[in-house]
């Protein structure tokens, strides 16, 4: 023990605690049902679980700190299991997809094409053609897509939806990914958009709105803000050129997770606080507008586990290997192989152990042959053993569809919307 | 111009000249086929062409500079492609594979399973009976795996071939990725190895030899050299304690190939002097004994390309965005996700204006949501244009199996053996 508290003294940063999962006689509870029982019913591992209760759960404390009539949009692309697609359909408001295959489950899963709409830096031209058939928004985000669209609005005689989105000249501070300001490949720079607001009235598209994304995976509220704030600014200056009036206002997301040691979940009052403010505004400033925000992995990452069985037990020059079925073939960001500079662990445990006393450090690696092919690194757990069930959380968002699954032949993971 | 020198000073380290494809008319040339004709024949972009003129000429290289005798293994992890594993089945002397899904694509293709090894940390027991079964080498990596393989002998009446994987007291320096010395999941500690050799003796499995394998991607012919030397005396050491003679070394691989600006290509000549005197040696040391490296990346990674189509041409506060249809969903690797701390580019090329003047900075992203999507940060290019093909060099290992396809929707990549 000693040596353990040597390496991890409690003054350590630690996970915030996954206590959204309930706990029974030593096994993790998947919306009441026990992990090795699920493991049974799955009848293989690897797999990912979402809990339903917990996406229910999410959205309603959502809905609760958000003010009455924001709209609440879910961006597939965190997690596009056709079946939670389905599910999320019944509980928020509209559907963001970022692709031609996404849009095809979002309409598979019964979304409302009035409340779908279509971002994406390259979008091909039969994609946007498929958009207009479709009758969806699409979000444009170059000067090339306006005739694309009035191209296919006119052979398909119907209207070309389009939202405009803007390249702000602001970032969202302290964000896992910067997606506004600055030279990017994403929307159209705030500089040229009066420009192209005029092309899109000369080529004869239905105008709606704006839409303004400045970053994602953020923690802090008054970062998040701070942008929305920017962004009502920004678009109330836009719509000044705008070809008609701003019908739908998407402030973007940014919302995020807690995942590493340290890090805190993020705190909804101020946010929501703040949007009413601006819900406010916006019905002097832009009356008929209706605000949406978009969020992805704040809705479904913490409602999902990767788990995975443990098939040997090695312990080489005295630190333990605990050596699962699952890895980074399945979940390569809890491998820290995806966009991270400094790897650091996911909230790990084994599932079927959860009463038990964390007494030893061991690392939790995968069948591939590569040191990449890492789950946990020296993390202090239960003693585990051949059979036993790891659990990594915080994996409803950007799990299985992030991940290189054809990478060295094993088999592909399984997905249950539990 | 002034601008783009600044920026790129002719001091800057530069990307080894892709010469193993021929130019013509300003066409890159696969096997003698035009790219934009290629393109046609796969009827898609983004692609993926493999070069059997390459993965020949590389393999005869490898075979005048290595001693008769020595033999030469593909690790086929590298590109599990069908046709591609097919055509290295007529090259090589065997076939390394990570998994039973490899395994069965190297049955499929051909192989003699005399010589089909099977290496993993965390095989589970149908793959290590499937292994039995298929009559190929098991490289034992755990105390555990001996059971297993000796049940499975007794029940099917087959002899269990094993070699044993050693994790050395020695690292490959200077490695992309180290797989052996310290604490690791792959292979048995050898502190450890004689004890396994007498359990592997009681159990009655047929044992072979050893495996060793401390590093890859390594472009030091030197530090090659040295593990190979010292991977020899270790097994000489441990050949004493062997329950049988020894009749099969892999002393693994490790060769590197050049990414990035400032590399350059491995130096043979002094890799198969030293195997050429390790041979001799062994002849003494180890009769009956067979020499087999093992290369995975060395032998296909510069034959292939990956080939994408530009969608739009976007400038963003003054930076050059070619938009294509191709990105990190493709080919995780060259976008810098996978593995890489800081992020450079792969050499890059407008497929289709080879003769043209490098006259512009431009950066190729892909169409994802996302700033990690980006397959050329801010290289100097001909000006292209949408409908031109981005081509990324050195992408015939670690590509399309090692990327998350399914993200964000968006269709597959095609393969091609050229």
């Amino acid at each position: 023990m000693s040596d353990l508290n040597e390496a991890a003294p409690s003054q350590a940063p630690r996970h915030v605690p996954m206590d959204q999962f309930e706990v029974c006689s030593g096994e993790l509870l998947i919306n009441g049902q026990p992990i090795t029982r699920l493991a049974a019913r799955v009848g293989q591992t690897p797999f990912y679980a979402y809990d339903r209760s917990l996406l229910d759960r999410r959205v309603g404390e959502l809905r609760a700190a958000l003010p009455a009539g924001l709209r609440l949009h879910y961006a597939m692309k965190a997690n596009p299991m056709p079946a939670l697609v389905g599910h999320m359909v019944g509980l928020v408001d509209g559907i963001d997809v970022a692709s031609a295959g996404e849009l095809k489950v979002a309409l598979d899963a019964g979304a409302d094409v009035a409340e779908v709409s279509f971002a994406g830096p390259g979008k091909r031209d039969i994609e946007l053609q498929q958009a207009v058939a479709a009758g969806v928004l699409v979000n444009v985000e170059s000067f090339r897509e306006i005739d694309v669209l009035a191209d296919a609005a006119q052979r398909l005689g119907l209207p070309a939806r389009v939202a405009v989105r803007v390249n702000p000249d602001f970032e969202l501070k302290g964000s896992g990914m910067r997606m506004g300001g600055g030279p990017k490949q994403f929307g159209v720079d705030v500089e040229e958009v009066p420009t192209l607001l005029a092309r899109i009235g000369a080529a004869g598209l239905a105008f709606e709105g704006f839409h303004l994304f400045a970053g994602s995976q953020n923690l802090r509220a008054e970062s998040i803000c701070e942008a929305q704030q920017k962004a009502y600014e920004l678009a109330l200056r836009l719509a000044e050129a705008a070809p008609a009036p701003i019908r739908a206002l998407n402030l973007g997301g940014g919302f995020g997770i807690p995942y590493f040691p340290g890090e805190q979940r993020l705190t909804l009052a101020p946010i929501g606080e703040n949007l009413a403010r601006l819900q406010q505004r916006a019905q002097q400033d832009l009356p008929g507008a209706a605000l949406t925000i978009e969020l992805g992995r704040y809705l479904v990452g913490e409602a999902g586990l990767y788990v995975c069985r443990i098939v040997d037990r090695k312990v080489s020059r005295g630190q333990v290997f605990l050596v699962s079925d699952g890895g980074l073939h399945h979940h390569l960001s809890a491998s820290g192989n995806f966009g991270q500079v400094v790897r650091k662990n996911y909230p790990v445990a084994i599932g079927n152990r959860m009463g038990g006393e964390a007494t030893e450090r061991a690392s939790v690696v995968g069948p591939l042959c590569t040191p990449l092919d890492l789950l946990a690194d020296r993390m202090v757990l239960p003693q585990a053993q051949v059979g036993d069930l790891v659990v990594v959380f915080q994996s409803g968002a950007y799990g299985a569809s992030a991940s290189p699954q054809a990478f060295l032949g094993h088999p592909h993971c399984v997905e249950v919307l539990v």
